[in-house]
């Protein structure tokens, strides 16, 4: 059997990822690809690195026909995907891959984002989209919200850890270290080459970060009272990479062991020997995720440190593997690429 | 049908490329894997972003049993590839990723790699391993050479157009751009990250380069007469990709539709429309070629841009479009993943 | 004596490199700099790097009171460039940096810019602006039109050999290899770091670059009769740098001497010794020029490459190397800095 | 006056940074350089972006003639340092950039260098080179030893902090970004372009990085109780730079206040306005050091990010501050140098 999905808004980044993955997944035959401003352009146009598959043509939405979709993955900015899901037939499943879905309150969407929710209905049926913690939410969801790519390598490195009680839940320092392709293909002044290159910098630091509404709710969900961490991100330069440093409170051997022991079954999720640390640069282009727990040289403190792939595992890939698993697909298909080093 | 390979050397880039390649191949397994001086490590230890394979670990060669392999892929330094090629079973089909047998006659070898040949024999059975030109040869060899990184990419600019007399072979210039993961994992100070980036030069100018035997071999055989091209590289602050810019003497609509109908079948090979170029970044981590015409404002002069990776297209996805071959395997299996971009 | 000036543009690359330079120079006062839509903000806002010095806010160039400057320096866009020097005071000397008074012939420029020069009496007492030519032009100049980066790079490897005959003016072949701050901190998807790092392309291909006009004037002007090169630049992912690399059909040993004697006397234009090849990362933020001579295998054929840094010796420092002439300070003052390694 | 000095061990990078900003210094002559491996060579075939310095010719350190020298710079490898600056005259001041004297204390010094101190009684004249806190002492001192540059920007971040007991000493995290070239010109596989590129990681993790040996020293003494902090440094894709992400206990306001009254006369320190964040483009190539302080959500909580060159002040800008006091040349000769942006 092979899934029939489109792709909204392939022009971005995450689009041309998934299109990148799909192309060697063997069951889903992409049907319809949009990207309002570039529509009637080929995806070879916009991406010539995708030039070699057969794709169909750049269109509008208004001109898709959703009938006899299986999914649509929604790679569109947040606020647009709410008001584009709405308007999509009941009978078709949906991937978002923006912002819009991520926060079950809508009045958290409203402090985090600005503006009120537009589509507080659909947050209802919206299933949060960390596949290892949703798997059988996922399975049988019609909506699922992707993670933000930031939240994605905070919440690996600390679920467990929370879950099981084994580190200080009001001492969490999440330092994160993100590629610029997080920040999409924006014409922004600081995502220059000339800008960005041979230099580094923390931004939306002290608490302001969006992706700290998906850290708030989960982290205080898990622990079953309320958990604010302290996360910082700093902009690489680099073009693909998440590395996540988090700083426990808590015994080394203790958060190795639980992590391990909670990935053990995961094909995705590498739990490193205690003591090796992670590099973004051996999860490139992968849907892999490496984490390594080191202890301190304080008593009871301890660093646990998550690399990902922002556009793989931080979204596209993610998107993928939840896609997969509402189509009763085998949950890895399409996803097993190895990184690509050097 | 699975095949069973070994991979000798690979604790280098083109071994590990080999091993990322195979890994989404499906008829191939790799039953060993040697390098010498990390023998007994495991895959993982060495190129940790192929932890999640399951491999043989890093043996020494004269601790595998050849016995049972169907293909060997020798990934080893020159003139030791001679050497160990020499002393394997006679059953066992092999691919030479090395420049040990590029060159027909021997005394070219010994000009360009300033020693003596010590496997002639070898040679004259050994295939030139160009695989799109060479391909019924290769389909029934036993000992296929791969090309040089840079030769190929020169190669896939020029030789349909040499072929078909439609340029001057008495003025050809190549200047070509490549990465630096061609000169493999060695530590040279040129090679640090300190010394390369943000920074471009030239290097074995003047016509030292050793991959110049291999033009002068093929473009010569093509002409039926001594072609001596100008061909100059430059070293790029990069990982991965060969950007070919040749300068031609030749009527640049003749020359895009000689490029376009010698490659029309060909599944990896590019022509883009006339006066599109091509970028390095669209064809990274793939076995892709893209290839640029256009013509220049003075008349009867034009300029072909081949792009490609030097580790895929260049090396090791080459070595594997060979293997196919050779193992009676469709040809691009394995072969078929997308650029990795950006 | 301090001389006062104005940076007029003084939001861009070219004007910060400007301010970087005067920042060392001892006998320039930055009087007034000028950023229309950024007008009010200190340069510290806009050029972080730039914020221990203690400079005029910039302003709008119609606040500007130019009674009392000995220079300005105009950094703005081609076609604004020349609005705005039809309207300075005429006592007030003016280094443009834009493209707007380097074509002698206002036909030049209207066809490689598209539209009709808008001050063509101004054009007529406009001096080229490459110093070492024109140098005793340029001392006594109101105007001097700074050269086109590549253009001038171009230019340093080859004018002496034109000049002297030692070189087949009908078989020039420019390669260039260009870093992105060349084309200024416009937002442009090409020039965001996620598409430009890790690859290189060509450009403005077969003959179509604007710096064309400037090499076919000045070319042809010391031949005496119409030269035509065949120049192509390519992007590469670096911020700072350009290599030319010139296939020339000559001796190289007398392209070499030809060189050597030409730039005897020159302190930023270095000759290396015949056979070593320069580096841009080796003149990178600097004034100097390394220029290498590296001849064929085939005989009669000889390859020059010469390295700047584009913002430096290719434009601001360039303009203000002419500047010194023009007010009579020695020509090399501020220009001195070594390049900055690794 | 113009102080004679020589630079031993000149062919690595803070040798030859150095070099660079001696070149614009007046004052100040290279009467020596030393490289034992590469006796013989000129400086630029060594650096070969400083070929247009007139300077001696590298020697063998036993080759040096060190009357009439007024000081040494020492960048040799540690270990070394010890024995080298034991056999020099007594007459002649020295400015060491090695480890090798950093440490008060010489059972600290084997406990972090592994092995005993070969010179304990230099130890005790030695002066810590953290200019700003050891003026005084550095003025009239004979040896002065150069900080680490990692322990140079934590300790920028938070010494006053700690001396005016603003923030909790019990709960200092400093979660570091480093540039290559603070690890030098050594063959490592890991400092390789393909290696280093595109990725980043944490490295020296939990405790274990020898700087820490400084932070313990420094903070202790200055809270006047044992002090430990944790320190991670993380490797990243460029060449200069050091961020240092300082997560602290304690008010915003009065941690940027207490920063800025500290740094409020120093010319190289630069506390940002609170709120806006450093990044180490800003300060690239050059001796400022910028701090920034921004509040967490959490009450409190708050981060200091300071950003430096590795090169210029966390080495050889700082070893020039400190000769410049020792031979009573104004402290800011030869460092004014804007950085280098783009």
């Amino acid at each position: 059997m092979t899934a029939k999905v489109a792709i909204l808004g392939a022009s971005g980044y995450t689009g041309a990822e998934l299109v990148r993955l799909i192309a060697t997944h063997g069951q889903m035959e992409i049907a319809a690809l949009t990207a309002d401003r570039k529509a009637g352009s080929t995806m070879g146009e916009v991406f010539p690195h995708l030039r070699h598959l057969d794709l169909p043509r750049l269109a509008r939405i208004e001109d898709v026909d959703f009938a006899g979709l299986d999914l649509v993955f929604c790679a569109l900015p947040h606020a647009t995907s709410q008001q584009v899901i709405a308007g999509l037939p009941r009978g078709v499943k949906v991937v978002d891959l923006s912002a819009d879905f991520r926060l079950r309150d809508p009045a958290d969407y409203e402090r985090w984002y600005g503006k009120p929710h537009a589509a507080p209905e659909l947050q209802k049926e919206a299933v949060y989209g960390l596949t290892e913690f949703y798997r059988e939410s996922i399975r049988p969801a019609r909506l699922v919200a992707g993670t933000g790519c930031n939240a994605a390598a905070g919440q690996y490195a600390l679920r467990p850890l929370i879950a099981a009680g084994v580190i200080d839940v009001d001492d969490i320092i999440l330092d994160l270290k993100c590629a610029v392709s997080g920040a999409g293909r924006s014409l922004k002044e600081n995502l220059l080459h000339a800008e960005l290159s041979e230099g580094y910098h923390a931004y939306s630091a002290g608490g302001t970060h969006r992706h700290l509404g998906e850290f708030d709710q989960e982290f205080s969900a898990l622990a079953g009272r309320e958990v604010r961490v302290r996360f910082t991100p700093h902009l690489m330069p680099a073009n693909r990479g998440i590395l996540a440093t988090a700083y426990v409170t808590g015994a080394a051997q203790a958060v190795h062991d639980t992590l391990s022991q909670a990935y053990a079954g995961e094909r995705f999720l590498e739990v490193l020997p205690i003591g090796e640390l992670p590099s973004t640069r051996h999860v490139r282009g992968s849907n892999f995720c490496h984490i390594g727990v080191v202890g301190d040289r304080l008593p009871g403190r301890a660093m646990v440190v998550a690399a990902l792939d922002n556009l793989t595992k931080g979204s596209s890939g993610q998107a993928l593997q939840n896609a997969n698993l509402m189509l009763d697909i085998p949950e890895h298909t399409g996803l097993m690429l190895a990184p690509c080093f050097p």
